[in-house]
């Protein structure tokens, strides 16, 4: 997608874009509408609302989040309209008593009078810090919650486990993701993918994703392919011509050839050898001679799989095409991976082939973020990894728990108390500074109170852990950053909305500048988010002001 | 929708139903796309295959399984068709040396030679049992692989949590899905509603699946709502009409005086009566008088909430209107619905009104299945849960392990052997069946070859356990039931697809056969799924004939 210029309407430049078209404001929960007819009929629909979208913690036990998500809230906000299909229905759903102007009120609604300020999608974000910040009027922001809930939640969490996959296996390996089929449905398959790119993966097994957001796509080929195949006669097609058009061999006794060849070299016996399996491999070979990576499980690995392999890449050789690699599902997949390289260098070596060691070796078996880290610990010789399940589901944990907070109505600040201090909110309209130090890594991030002073490069601020009175340093940033953007107002998008490309950067570059220890697998270190002495003494008199009468809080 | 006659396309019947509308043919693994090129190169398109689509483990670490997803799958086969769009985008993805009239071979395909087998949708189902068994042109079959697989996974999953939600709170509650926020994305938010309603909820939050599916819509407010009333005077519009339309009242000063009544006769003081939140009580009542529900734990759910909704019932009563009830959205929900109840009922006898000590108690705090038994064991006086992030994410278990095994190929059965036992395939084309004693129970689940005369009513039958030859018994059936249908052929639907409702008691009438012991929560015992001897011997005969040779295998 082109960045459209400040002010343009994106709707024809994201159509393709949009999983789903338009996504749809009944795409909400009840209590939204129901609230918004209370609203209506206290006459409040007038009051200017801020609201806070955020969460409380990182997830999967890390102390990062990628915030991702945030074209398609934009998208849903230009497109945030009541059709008079949606009117009719909610017509059969609201009680009978329901007065009739407010159904043309919601029918007139927009987000026109919305103005939106966000983090730029895929920076690193963390908890209690507005992730985006929406004012306008009470009912209409209200509204949207549920919906940029959804948009922001998984997006979010999928992009940030993707993220915390990379990190485990390093930049030098190739990460897939392999999950449409436990995806939650058809749009949660295309979810996946899209932020999982956006979180660092390189491709995509879902040719769709790859359709629609761009997305590199993968793949070879399944266990049933072999399994279709019983003797080399299930071969109904023999032939193939060498890359250059010089010659055309008889390509299954060529590969026979082969594996007789290195049966003598190597010493093993051909009787274990399963031919159904040579037949599956000449096949996908003679269909993707430039691109032939084979899976090596379906029957035995080191007796049967690597020695076809084996021969079809020699066969492939002698026509002057160069194979890829192996497919590992199953098994020891440290083990195996260093028992194939050590005998891809093998026929490397008595071949005279150099590229032979450095076939490529992908693993794609039931992998999880634990899983890579045990496989370093072990030493292995895998290049890639295709993941599925546990990338898409989450396993690990499957929900952030990003939160929709009011912090501020007619000017006025809100709190919502609680007896779990985490769940207090932040009152008022704030924004967001990172400041970083010298080495270019961030130090912390600090919430003041909207009208304050930005903090300033090489001028000490004092910043405050928001609950505890004594947590409190003296911060002299090398470089600031504001977090917050204008991206909504006026009914027109306020920034370029960047490629998915360009996202997918933003991320790698915004983990860069967080120090090592907060990006651990095992206690990571806690990043700082602080609150400016201002917004502190703020915070704590309207919290006193709310206490209850007669009780500690 | 209508049930449609045998034969009939379905094509506009269902378009209102599916979620995205038509389901593309991209939404699949590359390799699907790879190997459908290999098998065209190798001239094995003509092949026939059978493929059977199962599971091996129940979830949840539960014995039963909800199928779910056949309309949507029936849906997809409908419209299985490659536009020229998706031809030009794979054409960007093959290699160039992909051969022209490939492309062609794809734009020309459909399912109509396809012939599908399923378990009816809403059924219980067990591990190894086929829930879809195709049969049709190799290429073909394999490439509907990733999309049924993605339809059946999550539905099926989600259902099954539903149902144990449902065993879990028991027939009387009401039960309420709430996860639109926390779900994967737009689209994964409708298939949670969805399949949740089938699973054996009662409603949902999310008003687009209500409007597309049927569902009941159910929602109150939230504590953005409460919180943005201050005082009193907020309410801008203070009259309201008795229902009999008889007087018209200044409803605000009506719920102040029963509140000081309230105080007077329960005794307790005034002054930690939040006013935001009855002035938020009073503008929600005045706009669902007939559908009075309240959030009581915005501040304190027994010095506030619970005197500022009773005085608003009150004040409902004099006019007429008979209130709902609360919502619990924190705290200790056994002990604080009992303090609620007891309250209540004080309320009902101290001014007479019955209705008051039986105002419904909703509770909707992350709960999950596991909360509900703990309630259920501690005493509680709750009537619905609402319930969303456990639910529709199955964080038990976020994924259903279904696969997508060959079973057969030109008539010929295929075995997929493995290591591990529990992956080793139960070749050929099979029919199941449901043998259920005179008490009415499910018994057992029996495999047979697809030629095999079915098992007879009061005749026995020797059921063997698939993979230890000890275990075999024989049955003696008071009723049987073929499990698999006939669903697709020729490119018609073949079976009238029913409503959702019909299909949600479709779940329930099948979950009331099976034992209460393989229903437990703790330790349910397995049932049992059994092959025929003329299967096992088939099977075992196959097996043998394909162990490599040298090994136990």
């Amino acid at each position: 997608m082109e960045a459209p210029e400040k002010g343009v309407p994106l709707s024809t430049k994201l159509s393709k874009h949009g999983q789903n078209g338009v996504i749809q404001p009944l795409l909400t929960d009840l209590y939204q509408i129901t609230m918004a007819y209370a609203y209506w009929k206290s006459q409040k629909y007038e009051d200017t609302a801020v609201f806070d979208l955020f969460f409380r913690r990182n997830p999967f036990r890390g102390e990062f989040t990628i915030f991702a998500g945030l074209e398609e809230c934009i998208k849903f906000l230009e497109h945030f309209h009541y059709t008079t299909d949606d009117i009719e229905y909610l017509r059969t759903i609201l009680p009978p008593t329901t007065e009739e102007e407010f159904f043309e009120f919601l029918h007139n609604l927009t987000a026109k009078d919305v103005i939106v300020y966000a983090v730029d999608e895929g920076s690193v974000v963390f908890p209690r810090v507005p992730i985006i910040r929406l004012e306008g009027p009470l009912p209409v922001v209200q509204l949207l919650e549920t919906t940029l809930l959804n948009l922001v939640n998984y997006a979010s969490l999928v992009a940030t486990n993707a993220a915390r996959f990379r990190l485990a296996a390093g930049q030098d390996k190739q990460l897939l993701e392999f999950g449409l089929r436990r995806a939650q449905g058809p749009d949660g398959g295309l979810s996946a993918s899209r932020y999982c790119y956006i979180g660092g993966f390189d491709g995509t097994s879902n040719v769709l994703a790859g359709k629609l957001f761009d997305i590199p796509v993968k793949g070879t080929h399944a266990h049933a392919f072999v399994t279709s195949y019983e003797k080399l006669d299930d071969v109904h097609e023999r032939t193939m011509t060498a890359k250059d058009g010089s010659k055309t061999v008889d390509f299954v006794s060529l590969c026979e050839q082969k594996l007789e060849e290195l049966s003598k070299v190597l010493g093993f016996p051909i009787d274990q050898v399963h031919m159904g399996e040579l037949a599956a491999f000449v096949s996908y070979a003679r269909a993707f001679p430039t691109g032939f990576l084979a899976l090596l499980d379906t029957y035995d690995v080191m007796k049967s799989g690597v020695h076809n392999f084996c021969a079809v890449c020699l066969a492939l050789h002698d026509l002057g095409y160069r194979p890829v690699g192996v497919r590992l599902d199953s098994g020891d997949l440290a083990y195996l991976s260093l028992l194939l390289r050590e005998r891809f260098k093998k026929v490397a070596e008595k071949f005279n082939l150099d590229w032979f060691g450095k076939l490529t070796i992908v693993a794609s078996n039931d992998i999880d973020e634990d899983t890579i880290h045990s496989l370093n610990q072990q030493g292995h010789s895998i290049d890639a990894y295709g993941i599925g399940t546990h990338l898409v589901t989450c396993k690990k944990q499957p929900a952030l728990g990003c939160v929709y907070k009011l912090v501020e109505i007619n000017g006025l600040a809100r709190i919502k108390l609680s007896q779990d201090v985490e769940k207090v909110t932040t009152p008022g309209k704030k924004v967001a500074y990172r400041l970083f130090g010298s080495d270019g890594n961030a130090l912390l991030d600090l919430m003041t109170q909207s009208e304050e002073e930005p903090p300033k490069v090489k001028e000490r601020v004092l910043c405050r852990h928001p609950f505890v009175e004594s947590k409190r340093a003296y911060v002299i940033p090398a470089y600031v950053e504001c977090l917050h953007k204008l991206y909504w107002k006026d009914g027109q998008v306020q920034q370029p909305l960047p490629k998915m490309k360009e996202i997918k950067e933003r991320a790698l570059a915004s983990l860069n500048k967080l120090r090592p220890d907060h990006k651990r697998a095992l206690n990571p270190t806690p990043y700082k988010v602080s609150v400016s002495d201002q917004l502190y003494n703020f915070m704590h008199d309207l919290w006193l002001d709310n206490a209850p009468i007669g009780e500690l809080s």
